[in-house]
């Protein structure tokens, strides 16, 4: 049982530490050019994504993200004790990822960013992107289990691209990249309008999954 | 039934997405330069290509696309009456895609594209483009039906370099690019032409797929 | 059996069109940074190459390369007729994929290439390349045969960027790239070195399989 | 039995010197944009793991790095004598391959790196690749043995990125570094840090994979 949520706290470790880590890197290197920095943290996320699901998916299944683990208590997946042990887990590490990244780059152990991300475009691209993420896990599982990795990593890979907010598209990444002041960072004060948009689309996710895929 | 059409509509709405929004992303972040803009673009439009593939493949053959709807039709796949109802599904859900993005970048609902594309050149590159899809589709399935959501993603990621039109190779995402004012459009008056060398292509790469594989 | 030549002359169109296409595309959009140019031309050649090898692997072996088709006729795995025949449909498939490319783009036809390539070092790195590019093919299909497709484009991709001569490792596209005065070319009088090299490195390839390999 | 070794200083050869040409080529072609710099290493690098590994797993087990050879005889794996024979094949065949890639760019054959890495961050930040690296192999090899190769590549993939010191993570390569004074390179003096810092990250990642996939 501790080994499941060791595995989603070692988890969000790395799948955090890489997210913010090779926005640092990218950034610090990219010369001012965003796209190519952009370039740089996507293939770094998507990669480590695929690595994460494919090592770890069959101990805990993989979530790092608390919208997820949101999705599978409310399909009987796994129970809601568990998933409130997943969350914590998922925050724990990750906050632990960050810290890490930020003693390797030679940064304050931690610093509330100053990155405004907001309005309305923003919270429509964090709810689509959390949308697409639930049906694309939900479907692949059904459908194709073994490219549950790949499908998801490709999906943020493009989700980073085509929604303005640049897919967070997780509540426990979101409040951890608050405490980054860096090019993944977003303002605090920004935090619960993304949160509460990755729950709608996490919902309407798993509600578009069970029509397209007839379950009952 | 139904959820055949939902599944194309779906499919047709993330990848109609990806295209435009990527496209909007990249342009506004390269700093006006447009390889790397096209890396960017690519990278999503791979990406969610596999993904979709992957995930709606079983459910609908995953076409997103009337030159491929036409194809699968004329090898009796899928019935004619049928064929009409995946173009109306890609056409309507890859609008309202288009129309997503536009609100998520704070841009107006729909605008015509000023961005010509025209030209023998150009209309050789779409032929050729739907000529090589059709193909990759066709003989990928005979012989190796696992590799089809990649093959597909990354036959695309190759023709989006490769044709001088960037290979839209889709006449519906072709129809719904006159409608954005972005770095994937394309004008109005040019979205003939280039059908119609779409669905040239789509045949001779039928036929070729028949001698090749030697079907009958 | 003329099945198996028309796979070889479709899949060296595809690849030679992927390979100088997306060299005239990269460089016109890369506002004279060359690494962007070639990160461009990397992507679309090692995905096309997966495409191809998956597609028509079944049909032809998927050469698409006389240095390939002479370890193969070596290895008495296919006639030296049949590999006769083999490199003349590459030759002339990929001849008219050059050509096609060059009508997209509105340029001449064909033209020679005025780029130098030549010296001790991008003639080791020919031989380089060719013998990995054999010792990949070989050693995959003997271990692992349904990762011949990935590995073939990874290991191109790879050599794009750790040769001097950035990897051609193939005659036929040698000689068809001199015909064209774009990214991609190469000078006219520069192309026997490179053929040399690379049919030593491909028969010190297939040599070092056969010790590797304990083959008999 | 010598297949294995040859195997090891094979895959060693191509491991660096793709890591080190690439970076040459890359730093050359880049315009002094360094991320576009290590876009192009990045790419090189991850595609030349997945098809080392690929095609020389099965004879070898594909260490090409004292770390993994440690980690391995530790787990009783492989024999201690076994483990000194891959290292001294590793250092062996992945010095010819900085030598052949000097070669190919008109370099002298070796040169000390002038390039300082050093201090904390860096050094946790190799503590924490290496441990990484030996948990993705460990728990994958464990749970889906298919995707090692993958899940190493595109593990070293985003390593590259979200660590400080661009993940070296194996100290044979961090040897053969030393002794390239370009893009790659890592002044001798800072070697000997870097190298305790890899041991002591492979240790604990053995740890932790114990521990997480509660191995007797």
């Amino acid at each position: 049982m501790g080994r499941r949520f060791a595995a989603e706290g070692i988890g969000s470790f790395f799948l955090f530490a890489a997210v913010i880590g090779s926005g640092i890197m990218a950034e610090a290197l990219a010369g001012g050019n965003t796209a190519v920095a952009l370039i740089g943290n996507t293939l770094a996320t998507g990669a480590i994504l695929f690595v994460l699901i494919a090592m770890l998916g069959p101990v805990s299944g993989a979530h790092f993200n608390p919208a997820v683990s949101l999705v599978m208590a409310l399909r009987r997946d796994i129970r809601w004790s568990d998933a409130g042990l997943y969350v914590f887990a998922q925050i724990a590490g990750g906050l632990i990822g960050a810290l890490a990244v930020h003693v390797m780059f030679n940064m304050p152990l931690w610093e509330y960013s100053l990155k405004s991300r907001t309005g309305v475009g923003q919270w429509l691209g964090e709810a689509v992107a959390t949308f697409g993420l639930v049906l694309t896990i939900l479907a692949t599982a059904r459908h194709r289990p073994t490219l549950v990795p790949a499908s998801v990593a490709l999906y943020i890979t493009s989700a980073y691209w085509f929604t303005s907010s640049t897919s967070f598209a997780n509540p426990a990444i979101t409040v951890v990249r608050s405490l980054t002041n860096s090019f993944s960072g977003i303002a605090p004060s920004d935090v619960p309008a993304f949160v509460a948009a990755q729950l709608v689309g996490a919902v309407l996710g798993l509600t578009a999954a069970k029509l397209l895929l007839a379950e009952e």
